[in-house]
């Protein structure tokens, strides 16, 4: 059996989490709910701005890594952050819910900080996040174990890391190396600006890697460059192995081996919806690793972002293995 | 009229909010309910043990402060952090709640760092307290504004700010140049075992300066070393002008000109205790400088101690107006 169960790869941060209403969206020029990147001085700039915050780790491969292992999953995950207060924070919470993490420390004198975001949430529930990478940005493949590749029955990367100068090369070598050790690769495609920016990266590392890809209608939209979710969804299971897509109420559709079928969603309110799609990731993932099926996995994933949708956050804070339990998706 | 409503003066710290439960308190030397001051090495110890955190600026004094500023009273806060990250982040939250907070940051190589406070929740809601003080320990005199103290209308002190070497003469210059220029002293004792450490001194500063004191029954048992709550809180208000003494779910009792009244505490789920005192003394404070009498005081004490209860962190998250409105504490 191999050390872990799956082994993330993606930009380590924490959220600074706010709320705000439209207005102040439009006033300082944020695009509702999707992420985009600002330099330093603009972080600084909209931290200025917005209200009281709480501060709560995050980075999205981080947020589905974290669940894996709050569901009993063994987990690693690589991504970078400074020896600043900000990047033991984001240590602390990742190893504190059992996942290791060995990705060496930006020094102290490194002119970047610890990635942050600055989530934005409105009382409709939606985020809009506002990234500043930092140190996280340089995660080189120097940073890539191969020996802890060659350990993942899963790895799962991040499409939001394609940003970044030595990114690519990171994936590379975490992709050979797993595969090389009859690992598998999943991919989220993490916003539909992301695909935008990296379209033809994501179509290669689908067409001759990915065994499974994570994500929603509007990614999936954009990656094939269509207005028909039908046409999107049909080539993306033409293209991989397996597919999970999110659909926010509307639940997720999972494809797989010529087949389909609907995960439902769970009804809740919403009151952040940041994590959604990283919890969904996750509990789909163990669920796989578990052994069951797909849509027991995408049942599971329906109910774990239901949770991390209901507070403020993207890691869970309630039990999802009694939630698990109490909507009949475990054998009891 | 002056400048301020309230200057709040106190330890300026950022909590570290995690949930365990009674047996891992018992585990780790954690005494119940109380606060206890750790050193750096301690502090880090217990850290490397709790699971994921939550950081949410905090500061006992500051709470008070920021839940003043909510409510639209003229504020500020006297504090040391240092120019590090968890610095910017209690000064932005304090800052973006609409209080003042100029002192001074020791700077980025002051050997501490900002002071944090490990609040372990256990699932009846209470919270057991481990402070590092950090550089919050070292507020000396040179930090008050003289002439912002005789700009306040209130100086609200932290006894929690009594432990650290130059507190004691911090806080009686900020009395002289308050009193000098007909302002009034507010105390709050904190915590039991802070007047432990420094009853006498306690007693002094009632003796001399204070006119409204800030307690729980805890706290005032502690300081007339007896047993007997009625025969403590006759003994306080016949040392100071008007007392406010909490007593968690009955409610809070005010005793001036001769007279007392009691307000009844508001029926709440407790989530997380951090910060129902504080919230309570802001609420009372900001009630007074708007001419309530003191029950209605007291019973905004008790609206706002309540809100504070029903979530994680020290810091109000409703509108507390709102709330007092709906309570018929405003007028209409």
């Amino acid at each position: 059996m191999k050390t872990y169960d799956v082994v993330g790869i993606g930009n380590a941060m924490v959220d600074v989490l706010a709320h705000c209403d439209d207005a102040f969206l439009a006033r300082n020029g944020v695009d509702k709910g999707i992420m985009q990147l600002t330099d330093r001085a603009r972080g600084v700039e909209l931290y200025d701005r917005i209200g009281p915050a709480q501060e709560i780790s995050g980075g999205s491969a981080a947020n589905t890594i974290a669940g894996i292992a709050h569901l009993g999953g063994r987990t690693a995950y690589v991504g970078k952050v400074k020896d600043d207060q900000l990047g033991a924070i984001f240590a602390h919470d990742l190893r504190a819910q059992g996942a290791s993490y060995q990705t060496a420390l930006a020094p102290a004198d490194h002119p970047d900080e610890t990635g942050r975001c600055i989530v934005l949430v409105t009382p409709d529930g939606e985020r809009s996040m506002n990234t500043y990478l930092g140190v996280t940005e340089h995660l080189s493949p120097a940073d890539i174990d191969e020996a802890q590749m060659a350990q993942a029955e899963w790895i799962y990367l991040e499409g939001y890391r394609f940003d970044g100068p030595e990114s690519h090369e990171a994936f590379a070598r975490a992709i050979a190396a797993a595969k090389g050790a009859g690992g598998r690769v999943a991919l989220t495609l993490s916003d539909p600006f992301c695909v935008e920016r990296h379209r033809d990266a994501f179509r290669r590392m689908i067409a001759d890697h990915v065994d499974l890809l994570f994500c929603n209608r509007a990614e999936v939209l954009s990656m094939y460059r269509t207005d028909d979710f039908e046409t999107a969804l049909g080539r993306a299971g033409g293209d991989v192995a397996m597919v999970a897509c999110t659909d926010s109420e509307n639940g997720a559709h999972v494809l797989f081996d010529g087949g389909r079928v609907h995960a439902a969603a769970e009804t809740v309110r919403v009151v952040d919806a940041t994590g959604a799609g990283d919890l969904f990731a996750g509990a789909f993932l163990w669920g796989l690793t578990r052994g069951h099926d797909p849509l027991t996995c995408g049942r599971m994933g329906c109910v774990a972002a239901a949770e991390v949708i209901g507070h403020l956050g993207a890691r869970a804070e309630a039990d999802l293995n009694a939630l698990f339990h109490a909507k009949g998706l475990m054998p009891s």
